[in-house]
Order: C-alpha cells, then structure tokens, then sequence
C-alpha cells in the first residue's frame, strides 16, 4: 500500500500546515534534511487543552499526540510536495503538558511514533525523546517537534 | 544592507561567546550545519532571572528572548567567522522558564525570532519550537539553543 | 590510550540499547550523523528516579547524569559498530527533573560532558543545552538526547 492509500485508509485528511503565530516557518530544508517546527496538538482546529497527570486521561494525551502527528504529516507534504519522498523520519520530540507526578509522557508519544509507522512503515522508524514541560503554547496538552530525511532526488 | 549594517543599525555590540560554564563548547560544525549550545538570557553580563506567568511581564520575556538572540549572533560570528557566512537559520528551540498558568511561549520566543529575521532577513526565516520548562540553569528566564546553515564556502 | 582502553580504564561495561518502551528505536542515521533518542538515568538497571532539588543531591543527580552518558556510549557502539568511528560528539540535550527553584542544571549535565569528553578527548567537546523539566518518563531524574558524527568510512 503506498502511503496516500495508508493515509487514506487510515481516514486522515492531510492539511496544509496553519499559517505560524510567530516569527518562524513551519519548516527549513537542509540538505536532504527537513526540520519542522513544533506542532501543537489540536482538536476540531483549536489548541487541545489538558496536561496529563491533571485533567487528561492517558487514553486522551495518546489521542493528543496522535492528532499533532496528523498535522505533521500534512506539514511534510508542504515541505517536500509528495510524502512518497520522505525517506526516513529521523527523530521526534515529543512535549508532554504534564503535572509533576505523571510519568507515562513514553506512553503519550507513542500516539505520534504509531502513526508515523502505520504511514510510512519501516521508513517511520525513529529516534525519539518524550518528556514533561512546564506549559505548551495556548495551553496545548502536547507539541510534537520532527526531523525528517527527504529522498535525494526531491526537487525543493 | 548588509548584515553588519543591520546589526549596527540595531545598536547591537557583538560579544565573543562567553566561556562555558561546564564541560562543552559554544558550537560544533557538521558539514554545513552549526549547532550552538543554549544561550540564557542575560541583563547587564548577569543571568537574566525570572519566570514568566510569575514575576515577569511578557514584554520583559519578548526583551529577554531578543537578548539570548544577540549573545547567539556574536557565536554565530565566532563560529563562521563572517555573519555574512550564515546562509540559513536552520532551528530554534526556545526555553521558557514559566509558571504552569502561563501560555503565551510563542510571543517570548518572537523577540529572538524577530531579531534573527531583522538582521538576516529571508536567510533568517526558521523552524522553530517553544515551550514552558520547569527551571533554567542560574534561575535565568528564557534559554536559546540554534541549528544555522554556513555557506558551503565558508572556510573552517 | 584507544577509545576502548579509555572504556575499559574507566570500569565502563558498554550494554547494547535496551528495547525501546514504545514505536521508536534507538537510533537513526541520516549521513554521517547520528541521531539517538533520549536515554534516561537508570540505577542497577532500574529507572534511577528522583528531582533535583527535592529529594536528590547534586553529586547524585550528575551521577545519574554520568549514568545515562554510559548508555549512551552503548548505543553509540551499536549504532556505529566500533566507538572509534565516532568522529564527533556534537550536541547533547540534557533534561533534568528539577523542582521549580532548583537552578543547578548545568552542573548536573557536567556529569554526562565529562564522561564523553574523558573517553572521546577532543572529539568529545559538544554544544550542549541543560534545562529543568517537569517530569521523565518513569519518573527517572534525567534524560541524555545526543548527536553524533559517524568517520565518513564507516560502513553501516
């Protein structure tokens, strides 16, 4: 199955990434390196609000993560025009809005890591750090920040 | 203009970076890329103090951002040796030191990111990512950490 | 004295990286760069839990620090092959779990700088950030991220 048909089988509608609030761009070309810009999680198009460990389940922090990944995937089509020439993801940086005694944050990124692997298979193989912060921007419950590997050939 | 010109024009000092406070170094290069350990912010040569969502207002966080920003271009002249060199801002993750309340990183982190798109214009467009953490290193308010691109000319 | 003597000298037993809890792996290449997920602090093979400035000292806190470092050198064997083709040590993220006045993270993340500057020499200088966290997965009292660069001729 090529990955349009996964995305589309899995029921997810790719997005153009939103327009940033800030001074930056939702992602920079390097080589054949791609960074994104971090990607709050959101639900019906506004910030998901929550922090794990308070007023979130787990179920719901998992489904946050997920959610944010899905945005991510449509940002990686902007960036390299078609998902067929994302080689590898490289790693993911997974921000978990989380009290201080929640410790499950690995649990949480496994909604984003499971996705980029039901997409793009052994290519969706990443490295990975998760972690608890503070407070997300807008009060989101979980920001996914990704590098990725475009196949040489990409035109930019 | 060019990027002297700008920095001039902004009334910024460039400044060597400072010795590191541990075991690491300002930056190290890999091929074409630069990547430069966090920056705190600093008030007159001293860690800049404060948490946001506490004891600071968001346009003092936006002045502490803007700051760590201009200690970053005086490394990314000792790495590259010219500003001129630098073809790309690549990445920026910005700290926030911020109590759990506060949600507004995004606008903080704007004050480093509109200074590197002031002094380098579209070559200083950059992915980027922002968030609330529970502390910086000396209790200092917002931390920079910075990929850039040199010229492939640049000389080592 | 080799990479390895160095190793050895040190009373150092490199492990191959644990099974990832979760959809990532340890590692991703991407050219001659390394990219290894986040390796929290274990203790007798068990998360090493704690927070900086609540129920942990200092000296135990870059102990643990060193301890992740060590699996760090692990992965970066298994990664590579043979620690010797690791030509670089270039960035280290250092997450510290840390109460909200505990502003020491750098010295915490001096116990992972010094053990890679002691067993790489020069090549082991790194650009590093260090920062307080809310929480680590499974409550351990640190996490150590890093990039490395792999000698071109290594095979993979």
């Amino acid at each position: 199955m090529s990955v349009y048909e996964k995305v589309s089988s899995l029921g997810i509608a790719l997005l153009s990434p939103p327009k940033s609030v800030g001074a930056f761009v939702p992602f920079v070309r390097n080589g054949n390196l791609l960074f994104l810009s971090g990607h709050i999680a959101k639900k019906d198009g506004q910030p998901w609000k929550g922090r794990l460990g308070a007023d979130m389940t787990l179920a719901e922090g998992k489904a946050a993560a997920r959610a944010a990944a899905i945005d991510v995937l449509g940002s990686l089509q902007s960036a390299a025009g078609d998902l067929n020439e994302i080689s590898r993801i490289v790693k993911l940086l997974v921000l978990v809005n989380s009290s201080s005694t929640f410790t499950e944050h690995h649990l949480v990124a496994n909604g984003a890591s499971e996705l980029l692997v039901e997409v793009f298979g052994e290519r969706g193989a990443h490295a990975r750090s998760a972690f608890g912060v503070a407070q997300i921007p807008f009060g989101s419950c979980v920001e996914v920040e990704l590098v990725a590997e475009v196949a040489s050939s990409a035109v930019r």
